[in-house]
């Protein structure tokens, strides 16, 4: 198996490895050195895919941003009242984000430093943007609480939703994304009071 | 000014500039030499107050627990239905995080590679556990709803609330503790939707 390891390399597989070291390390702190070791290839088998860890990070953030964008061109999140759209793309956040952990984590702690970075924080803030303008409509119609200004419910939402990144681990209690989503969208919509 | 720098040099201040550093370059990346650099004051004079960073980082994350267990001593949160202590406990922990905003920061990014950090999170772990506790009255008294795991519920306000510390400014936009912690509240325990 091991040695077999090596022809069977594909960039999706370096991309997985990539990721999981740039988690554990931070990207500043993650060398080529360190992704061929962990990689278990050389550096210049790495260099034959990509022309640098930087690359790595746009396909690894990437990743996690098409699966947030496209949530955006789902039917639901297009189509209804407002306040049922915004509902829809929140427990799609969370599934997408379960289902994509590591490239939403490793999106989630990008800082700024280089272009990639700078690139992937401008998409997030679009992201952010798009749900913000869902909750003012929402707001607008009626069906969303008017005594929480828009910008500082959506940065609650978005807190919520992206702390799942600090607990959740697919092996533990096996909690699944419908359970976690379920239990976002209550808390959210409908808070935890009842009666 | 900078002259006199030097004498009216305190603990306290220098604790304060050392939560900045640590904040700034993460406590394993911060060396004694940083922390001399940023006080403007010789890394003996520093040995003088302390006898390393593990204690500044020991006095720094004791006052954000102090501030967050004095919560749990208040009599709006031992006295009275759970539901209501639970809303006083976390409308009070928006506070406290706010006011002790670069504290709180760090005992959040505490990661465990010292004696100190994992006490620091045995800790947090114990405040988390008093909380779920009171959460987990709260519905069996049938003022919280029990459809959403009491662990979960616990996890999703904390995400929420700890949050803050990623995007709260004390300069942007004179946003205060309280309009923050009755956002917090409002959406944490009666939710977005309304009519």
């Amino acid at each position: 198996m091991t040695t077999a390891k090596r022809d069977t390399y594909t960039p999706e597989t370096l991309l997985s490895v990539a990721v999981r070291v740039f988690n554990e390390r931070g990207y500043d702190g993650t060398s080529m050195e360190h992704l061929s070791k962990a990689a278990g290839i050389s550096k210049s088998s790495i260099y034959h895919h990509v022309p640098g860890k930087e690359e790595l990070l746009r396909r690894a953030v990437s990743r996690a941003l098409d699966g947030l964008f496209g949530i955006l061109d789902e039917d639901h999140a297009r189509v209804g009242r407002p306040a049922d759209r915004l509902e829809h793309v929140v427990r799609r956040m969370v599934e997408v984000l379960i289902s994509e952990l590591p490239y939403v984590t490793l999106l989630l702690r990008v800082r700024g430093n280089t272009g990639t970075e700078r690139w992937a924080l401008e998409r997030r803030r679009e992201f952010d943007h798009r749900v913000a303008e869902l909750l003012k409509a929402a707001a607008a119609d009626g069906d969303i609480r008017d005594d929480v200004e828009v910008r500082l419910a959506t940065r609650l939402v978005f807190g919520m939703v992206n702390s799942i990144v600090e607990w959740y681990r697919p092996d533990v209690r096996g909690m699944g994304e419908r359970e976690v989503a379920d239990a976002v969208v209550r808390v959210a919509f409908a808070g935890l009071r009842q009666g």
